[in-house]
């Protein structure tokens, strides 16, 4: 047994939601031990009736059974325990249990202080809304690809995606510092493409380069893209950890807004089971670590996220938080424009339809970004 | 249809191969549709026969069906669809597939030249065997615990530790900047501690502070631990990203070894037909990032690995790779100490036991330890 012990803590706590699957009368061990595991990771027999015990140790606040197999455990955590640091409220809320089957992470509230720390998006749905001028249409959204095309390419692309009205002219995400458009080449190129566009059309476009890059390269490619007057950056916080994502959001020199994209994040939402709720993981999420727009895969488009799917993480990104803006849901992935009117009909108008190949498909590209903006005006 | 483009590509190619679940019919399509997305991402059949279509797009290899529902398929892709950068391999290798379902990363190749811009761990088996006078037996690793500790605290248990000649003294992964020990303090006073215990016993402890660090705090956390005489460090790719841990590896002035956690990794092996094999998570990546230990679930602990994803795991660790030193596998997650016969037997003598609260349990802490210690000699 351990010698007590005596701490100071604010009261605050944040609050997590796990469903577990299995049987019914394993759930409140398993619970008990998820508490415990997320928090001490040490034999909680050994620790006596102290502070340890009664604050620094998750509390189980509620617990539900909610289908034959399934039971839902609210915990609650001393907002201590996460240093108010993100990378370490990640691993308070799911480090260690990813690692375990039939436990996903449902809903996450966080306390006020922890999300003045963290301070959200920058922008978020006013925000956009005052940038591109539309108060109250969808917005646009493309990307500029196929890897592969040199950075003179890739700017005549921007060009006229921007000359057709596209709001948001994002790098595909695959574009990252290859030899046949290496980052500083396009990203100038680019950006002065969209800023000679936006003169012409009096739009204000932008311009968004991936910043998927090395450790030690990530902060000096966000100041490559700002001194060359990108509009915006694309960040895959799975990837490149949620929070550098947060840390661009937060500096105040970075004053344009970050879409975040969901490379590599499909691990945690492959599983029924297990992993981490659509709705948390693009929602909640990427909401705390500041992008303005969170990019998810459409309903019916080349992957399979369902309908209830979407409509989750679009209700995340956009209902009341304390302390954080609501953001942009952008649902892409394989998009056609012949299904505008159904994505606006599902998702109101706070919502970036993001349409990538089939602008390219008959016409001019010019033309098919016109004719999109028309159709959803 | 895109006029034609022409590259200069050297002909490296790495290799990937990925488990389709699901009618071996369509199998086939699936694979065409992943070799672009994992690369263009734009409609193939507006490409002309040019050299994006022959070089970047990825390239089936092979075909395979191992089973009623599931079909094997090797793709390769030119090295500069990656720009010689991990963020870009990681997103080439799974990003947007890692939102598909029935799609699992089962096997990774890296041509050379990629394998010597990453660079892969410093140490790994040879290296700490050195490091720690181990010429052929197993180490030995445990955690300071629980968070709520004072860095007093932490230091005193750090100091029996090592008194009883635990190799790696960690801290728990729980251990980031809580006002309970901050990490300045808690790393100055758990470093100076094993640096006196080592200089009672001879022998070479390492203390290996967690950096589990916002992004703009991550080099200062290292350096702090360097400047305190910290013997190692920990780091947690799952929340920080892997190239944090692979720019840490590589740095010249960081001769220290690195624990790779497998902290918030879990949602990638949570689905047996999706995500990424163990194998390639905890041992491929871990060591292309740089890991000289790679931490895992031991089976039958609190977690649910297998015995078979736990032998695989070591022996993705252990294989020769080209270029890229074999590292070493630390089974952990509850384990206690009288399963050590049973781990060896298991594992063989290439692998770090990972302990923690059971070196709590009766007797005292350096007992617990000295007792663990002659247990593998």
């Amino acid at each position: 047994m351990l010698e007590s012990t005596f701490l100071t803590v604010s009261g605050e706590r944040l609050r997590a939601v796990y469903e577990f699957t299995g049987p019914v009368t394993d759930a409140r061990a398993r619970a008990e031990a998820l508490r415990v595991e997320q928090t001490i990771e040490f034999p909680a027999d050994l620790v006596p009736d102290d502070d340890i015990q009664s604050e620094i140790i998750g509390r189980i606040e509620s617990f539900d059974e909610v289908g034959p197999e399934t039971v839902r455990v609210e915990v609650s955590y001393a907002v201590e325990t996460t240093g108010s640091e993100l990378p370490q409220l990640l691993n308070v809320l799911f480090g260690n249990s990813s690692l375990l089957q039939g436990v996903k992470l449902v809903d996450v509230t966080v306390p006020p202080s922890l999300s003045e720390s963290l301070g959200g998006p920058r922008f978020g749905i006013d925000g956009l809304r005052a940038m591109f001028d539309a108060p109250d249409r969808p917005l646009l959204a493309t990307a500029l690809k196929p890897m592969g095309f040199s950075p003179e390419r890739f700017a005549d692309l921007a060009y006229e995606l921007a000359r057709g009205g596209i709001d948001m002219i994002k790098d595909d995400h695959s574009l990252a510092n290859q030899p046949f458009a290496d980052f500083d080449a396009r990203v100038r190129a680019c950006s002065d493409a969209v800023r000679r566009a936006n003169e012409e059309t009096g739009f204000n476009s932008v311009y968004m380069p991936s910043i998927n890059a090395p450790h030690s390269l990530l902060d000096e490619r966000v100041q490559i893209a700002l001194d060359a007057g990108a509009g915006g950056l694309l960040i895959l916080p799975g990837i490149t950890g949620f929070d550098f994502m947060r840390n661009v959001a937060s500096r105040d020199d970075v004053a344009v807004p970050i879409m975040g994209h969901p490379a590599m994040l499909g691990g945690f939402v492959s599983s029924p089971t297990g992993g981490i709720a659509h709705s948390v993981l693009f929602g909640t999420l990427m909401r705390l670590a500041g992008a303005d727009v969170s990019i998810f895969p459409n309903f019916g488009g080349r992957f399979s996220f369902s309908t209830a799917a979407c409509s989750e993480i679009s209700t995340a990104c956009l209902d009341p938080m304390e302390g954080i803006n609501p953001i942009w849901p952008a649902a892409g992935g394989g998009m056609t424009m012949d299904r505008t009117a159904e994505m606006l009909d599902f998702y109101g108008n706070d919502i970036v339809l993001l349409i990538g190949g089939d602008l390219h498909r008959g016409g001019s590209l010019r033309e098919n970004a016109q004719a999109f903006r028309q159709a959803i005006q």
